[in-house]
């Protein structure tokens, strides 16, 4: 549920129709891409791609994708620390 | 500077080799990319994809990256209540 439509370089239009409710764990996550609302669509576009393969699209209000992303931009910092 | 290599659909290695340090008003930026530290890269990486098409690095610990993605985000929560 909640699949990604097939994309091109840069969307002119609106690639998700439904979000994906239930909480997919980081661990089953390649990437995410936020794709901020625009003139192609007015929705903010939360759109994870899955370790295998899968595109879903992510609520962007839902407090556990805030947490996801929050999540993987704060680990960049613990990785500085232990890595300096 | 901070240009991103080529990308195939998952990557197997690090995709920046350096990131773009000064400010990008949001309003240049189509999409952002989060991709977790992991086996294929030790780095969390932020790519943005800028409307003229480019790619470009940005720092994952840098403050006005965090800021961008969470107006990102935040701006999803007023689309919200405009809409309804």
């Amino acid at each position: 549920k909640g699949m990604a439509q097939a994309r091109s370089a840069i969307e002119l239009r609106c690639q998700c129709i439904e979000t994906h409710s239930k909480f997919i764990h980081p661990k089953f996550i390649q990437n995410v891409n936020l794709t901020p609302s625009g003139p192609h669509c007015k929705n903010v576009e939360v759109i994870a791609t899955l370790k295998d393969g899968r595109e879903v699209c992510l609520d962007p209000t839902a407090p556990w994708v805030k947490l996801i992303i929050k999540a993987i931009l704060d680990k960049s910092d613990t990785n500085n620390k232990t890595a300096s």
